[in-house]
């Protein structure tokens, strides 16, 4: 298996690096590991060595061709300590071959965000971590001192109830503007990305406008019914990326057997890929 | 070793609960459990047996008097899944006889945090969990399904970050306000209570007005230089009570021995039953 990163790690900021193996790749697709047994098992008893297999098995179908996984920590803690040993199992064996974003959504004082930066980050090896910017800069500012290492900070995020938060103020400064605000000014390292949801839509153009080429990773497509094609199209431009993530749409597709799985990883990445390749030619 | 809720606990909501514990202990303390290795051994290895007796020392000589525990999940999280699993033995050593508040930080769409609930609060078995509001209510919903558990919603918090974000709005509608009246919207199971720090006493009375008689975790004592009379003072008025969270502020005691850590706890309750007297009589 091909070590994508060995002969450049050390020289690219995390956004170059996350670009460059979209690049590399052809993909901007992110699969999010959201093991969950109600979907993939028919099976009621949980048994974790069956959970891991099964996530290296969807790891090996596609990541010669998906540039970055994202498992979602819930999922895993959910079995506790032995769940969270899944969890590292799992990203030591992408091993540096795709980017792995840890969707963690932490937040905490900065004396804390320290050492959840150290655990994910440093200890477990995650590339990157998403953000809640609920509780201001310092919450944020532990997570990015490490040019090499990512942070996506939550800004518009896909489910219904975000709206009453997020674009709370007047119209003209959501609450949103300001974390997209703050997250700039923080982006000294060229770590730091956006979470924009898909079904946002309407509010992409302006977002893109606003926060300059930081990449954006886009949940939302597949079962929250998001616009895949427009939401990479805005984010791509103003010399951005954005990256698509998909979980349950993968990952429940068919009845979860694994060929499935691939293949809607696969249907996904040939949508991508023409998307984008529209882009470049219009 | 009593064990204080096995006669109530299938009748009372979380809220209920905590009032009953806090005054059968006499006390509004919650040790925060930042079990920091940098403070508390000389010993840079880090051996997590050690940890973990050090925690059960700590639980064993304060236990009798302090009613609630607040385990900082990145202190056990920084030592991946075998740090969990110290984290799963203290909660289990615990046992029902003081509350436990899952300092977790949590918040994501409905799909997830339901996990995340079902991690924490049902198979970890903690009593309650902080959430974070940034994702908005349905972020919030699959925590308090259960009226015998709790969340502490974020509303405003101790770190200097904090305002920006939290205070963001007009002044007659910050946002702070809009989290508040959302977690009073959704406490129909009388399970909700919400973070108030310390730092922010100027505005602690309109607080304790708009949010009725919710219980409030306010941490920002000790290290973090909050008012602890104040904080008491204004917090137990209008049918609600204020629990008081030291974390540093007890655990880096002396240095770091548990004598000295104890010594801290029992002069928060020294102080903590002070002012309430003096308010009782008052």
């Amino acid at each position: 298996m091909k070590n994508y990163f060995i002969f450049s790690v050390m020289d690219l900021s995390f956004n170059q690096r996350l670009k460059a193996i979209c690049r590399e790749k052809n993909n901007y697709l992110c699969i999010g590991l959201d093991l969950d047994f109600d979907i993939f098992s028919n099976n009621s008893i949980v048994d974790l060595n069956t959970m891991e297999i099964f996530g290296k098995e969807i790891i090996d179908g596609t990541i010669e061709f998906c540039p970055i996984y994202k498992p979602n920590f819930a999922f895993f803690e959910r079995y506790g300590s032995k769940g969270y040993a899944v969890l590292e199992n799992l990203v030591n064996y992408i091993n540096g071959r795709s980017v792995i974003i840890a969707d963690a959504k932490r937040g905490d004082i900065g004396n804390t965000s320290k050492h959840y930066a150290y655990s994910i980050l440093e200890s477990m090896g995650c590339d990157a971590i998403t953000v809640s910017p609920y509780m201001g800069r310092d919450s944020i500012e532990p997570f990015i001192n490490n040019p090499l290492k990512g942070v996506f900070v939550l800004a518009v995020t896909s489910n219904s109830g975000a709206r009453e938060i997020q674009e709370h103020g007047d119209k003209i400064n959501p609450l949103y503007h300001k974390v997209i605000q703050i997250s700039k000014e923080l982006n000294i390292n060229d770590n730091i990305g956006l979470v924009i949801g898909a079904t946002q839509i309407d509010i992409m153009t302006k977002i893109r406008e606003i926060s300059l080429g930081m990449p954006w990773l886009i949940p939302g497509v597949g079962s929250q019914g998001g616009d895949m094609g427009s939401a990479l199209t805005i984010s791509h431009t103003n010399g951005g990326i954005g990256i698509i993530n998909v979980s349950r749409g993968i990952l429940s597709s068919g009845n979860g057997e694994i060929y499935s799985i691939i293949n809607a990883a696969k249907k996904y990445t040939k949508q991508i890929r023409e998307t984008i390749c529209k882009q470049i030619e219009s």
